[in-house]
């Protein structure tokens, strides 16, 4: 029980659901004197917002954030931050139909088995609006990591089957917003947006993989053996609906590598130890060694489809089958960009935090 | 700091270097009754001990689990149980020569970036001795398990480039442990034998993959928001050395699945809802949903090879190489199987206990 | 850092400040299917609410709960269930002038010490107003303990040196909430007010002790050896402003015994062992015995008098003297009565929960 | 389950039974680069050890402390630190007789109702023994405070009702030690020994009052609004065994004063706000002030005495006397300053790290 707490000294715990009167968080732990008002928050809740373009979702949500506590004269105080987004363009009519017939690929049928019931309307807090709360703390978090000189940047890299072409850095921060795909290669979001539509049109839904950089990570953070920087972030990445695997550097791809090929070599550069390569991602033995740590998400296809598929009606205990109509996303990556993001963002300051070495200096 | 403990409410401590006079672990909230003795713990160790075959490293290590505390007349009292394992077999005399030189792939700079010097006999606690501690806590974990019905099944599905078939859960059960490569497939594991000796005549080591398979886990098991199931799993597993992605069902490749395709059809079975498919890997939204539970590490090849390779000099802060003597295994991911399989019990005791359906009626 | 939050599996989440534009808290860990609706909240709150008496505040506050998530068709959904209370009767005027002059005995000094600035309004977060969301969430302690069969009783057994004859757990429950200081023995409580009058008159205030009972609580609860169910209530009372101590069963009294005299003699009673006294209070090695659970906390006279009073003023640094107008209770305990209460409510239900024998088969 | 850690930052997880093998701490969080070696353990375990005088238990422990993990080079290494003291002088046999009657007064009863059966051999695990890895942990805790210039000193100020002059911080510091009692007033302590013998004598035992004095702790320690300084103490010390009341400052007797006598006045002092008094004890609103912190505790009669008591037996189900021998302390006070200081200084530590201003420049 009581999921609902991320972080230790850092720590946030969100609430809400879909269709519920609102949906939120509360940042605990945020250091006093942090300059910060409801447009840092509001920034952020909008790249995650839907309605932006004609690959998400028509719901149409405001999605305007409210600070209630923890901020004085505008500055954090060290108390709790409350944050709340009222949910506006509510319409559980269209899930009438699909209280009893849960939906394959959702949490329907899990949040029944485990809880006995369950608030049916729009997913209730298995929706993905459930990470409001994340993206809210996270502009906080990101706000924090700035002044310490730490810039997190998430990125769409595959789509569809659609891989985008190596990126640096400098690409990655010019050329990832200026695409709904979120894609730092703009031929190949040119691409991945046909691939979208072509999707949408079949009535079905496509996946694809997000990285995230962090740029200018202190060597240090991370707390072995069971914290250890690369393990946080896998929880906080893996607890984002729809996430089906987490790698750190290289990844997977290590598995068919040799250790003469996958060992990053150290070489003095600058007048202290570097690493030539990095295919470690920047973390060794759980603590970051202050190369750019780099992460990788899948996400499946959005699990709403409007394709008819077999489920169960579960009032009458037998097979059924289901068209879900509502307003979907045909594919989540482009939106999950700001959430990852947002889930970095959480663990780094956290763990600078768990590590003491914080600059709170210049917060405000 | 402190991030040697792993859990809420079946919560282990982990301690120990590879070359101090012992390493060992505390576990707490094992709930009493439950019956116990050291030879349970042997058991498992047993399979993580080096020197059970040639494809791994001869350090000699009898690895003899004390039960110190926490047992009375043979049954778990509900107090912590304290298991401690002398360290025997240690030569620190080859790391002397490593003491500036950090190793590269392994912890060495980050250790002394983030303490600002270190333990350097055979890795400190950053070495994979550490896993002892979990291995030996794992092994109560997984009587728990076995009474709640519940088995954890790890084996080698990829090494060194080499493929396992696709192996059900009765050949998994059967096939693994009689090769020491742990692979449910014979014939892949005789190749895969053959890539570690050629990679060790190389100097060199491999990669590979593991998979770890949970039967009989219950629906409902999960906290969501951020202690899914799945989020647990990832932060298990990512903190063992040398873990590089985590997956769960179907992992990365949903990233090239439709909607259509990746979404497990929902059927009567038995008289209650079930998956035709399980691409989800029994997890969603965060809760097992009754179907087996699939997760895959990519583990990396063993970072200590006697190629030569750069390095720098920490006292002289200038570039050198290294030429990595001592005992090595030339693959990990064979004896990283009992210690994967001993996070996967260890998430699920402590998630089903923290769900509150732990049966405990005939632990004795 | 991150201190506003509270339990394990039952956790809450506490935020707001005294003239800010609300006060809440997050509610984690209720299991689902629990009846309840905002007038199970308000009911508590009204029991807290100033303006009741003439003995309290006049700060006129309706303190109306909203429910903003975690509840569906009238029952929890085993959602977190986040909970609002507006700031109404804000007039933060008076308190212009004590920006710089930290009144004796609150928190304005020490604030400022720690965060380097503070939110001088009505004390901030350090204001009683924070106990709003411990109350909000102690109603949902307080119901599921009925369904367990407990109840958590709070009555004020001394005031301004009255001391209330003892009273047993019938006159507790029928005589408490007929008289403005929560006192069971109406004679004492007659005197009590006096004091109280008289107090005030003088631009003073008084202290006094607050009791805290629970019947049925069943034997096994609490979690040795740091978890001890004595200190955990210890942990939950000491964290209310103004409480300078807390006792359990005889409690300091203890100090003046013979062994012989403080142990409660063991008898069969129904079948089973009970004790014959009870000057454990109802724990015996930090774990519950079956008997009643008894509490004393002493409160401190209200800091807030208008006696003028030494204090420094910060812009200045120089000594100054202060007299504060506002308006303030001139004693504590008649209503920190619910707050404790609701502390050990939450404390109750989570170890309970740890425990793992939480009966929620009921709960609907 | 699982209440066998204390703390957040540093954190440490104490295991063993008073007749087991051993009993142990481990301690994670501790900060790389202090200075440990098994003779500052050894000095705080020989202050705790029974047999130093005869006003205690007879029972001979060396309490021989081993350091296996986390120092290397005289140096803590970051890594978490175990410590193991073997049981020596252990003769169960006096406790077979007690096997199913439980000492009334002892925690016997209670973890036969939680767990179903107990360990009967000297307490088990609800034995004082267990206090052990406190103290060793509490000697780590202590000598990171004396860096950061702070001092813990704890003295008896009451036994059997004999009550000590007031002492300031320099008679405590140079009186406590000399005398058995551990009392800073000379003459009080020859009464207080008296007191002892003439209980021991009836075969009886005797309870007091222990105060602990922090010295040199700086403004700003202490996480409002559950984790503040007083009630992190207050859980501190009503953890252990035979307490059963905390006090900070003034403590219970703030109930009888006016708000005006209560409240400390504000002067500058040396440039900078103080306190005139310190009723409040070094804290308000939960934060140290840079006043001395004052903690008291009321401390229980030994329950072992010898003379007669009722019970039950708990094969038979029927009421019985016992009448217990073993060794004993006829009074705990005295042993207890060890203890509570460890606990204050554990305490300590964490809220200065998660304070983010912990010196940890001159550990080494």
């Amino acid at each position: 029980m009581s999921g609902n707490t991320f972080g230790t000294l850092f720590r946030i715990t969100t609430w809400g659901e879909s269709h519920g009167a609102a949906v939120g968080v509360v940042v605990d732990g945020c250091p006093a004197g942090l300059l910060l008002d409801e447009s840092d928050i509001q920034e952020e809740l909008d790249r995650r917002r839907p309605g932006q373009s004609n690959i998400t979702t028509p719901r149409k949500e405001e999605d305007k954030a409210q600070i209630l506590s923890g901020v004085f004269s505008g500055k954090t105080t060290g108390a709790p931050i409350s944050i709340l987004v009222r949910n506006k363009d509510v319409d559980s009519s269209k899930y009438e139909a699909l209280r009893n017939t849960p939906r394959p690929g959702h949490a329907d049928l899990t949040y029944e088995q485990k809880y006995g019931f369950r608030d049916w309307r729009g997913g209730g807090r298995s929706s993905a609006r459930e990470t409001i709360g994340r993206v809210a703390a996270g502009a906080i978090a990101k706000k924090i990591l700035r002044i310490n000189g730490i810039e997190v940047l998430g990125h769409v890299v595959e789509l569809g089957g659609i891989r985008a072409k190596e990126a640096n850095v400098e690409q990655i921060r010019s050329n990832t917003e200026k695409n709904p795909v979120r894609c730092a290669d703009p031929e190949a979001a040119l691409k991945m947006e046909a691939m979208i539509h072509a999707a949408r049109s079949e009535g079905d839904s496509i996946g694809g993989i997000v990285e995230i950089l962090c740029v200018g990570v202190p060597a240090g953070v991370g707390e072995p053996v069971f914290d250890k920087l690369n393990a946080q972030l896998a929880h906080g990445l893996m607890s984002i609906v729809a996430v089906k695997s987490v790698e750190i550097g290289i990844g997977a791809k290590c598995s068919l590598m040799k250790g003469s090929q996958m060992n990053d070599p150290i070489k003095m550069h600058d007048g202290k130890p570097g690493a030539l390569t990095n295919n470690a991602g920047g973390i060794l033995g759980g603590i970051s060694n202050g190369e750019p740590i780099i992460c990788r998400i899948a996400v499946k296809p959005t699990p709403s489809i409007s394709k008819e598929q077999s489920t169960v009606d579960l009032a009458e205990m037998k097979d059924t089958r289901i068209k879900i109509t509502g307003r979907h996303d045909p594919t989540i990556p482009p939106r999950i960009v700001p959430v990852a993001e947002a889930m970095v963002a959480l663990v780094l300051v956290d763990m600078i935090m768990r590590g003491g070495f914080l600059k709170t200096s210049s917060l405000g």
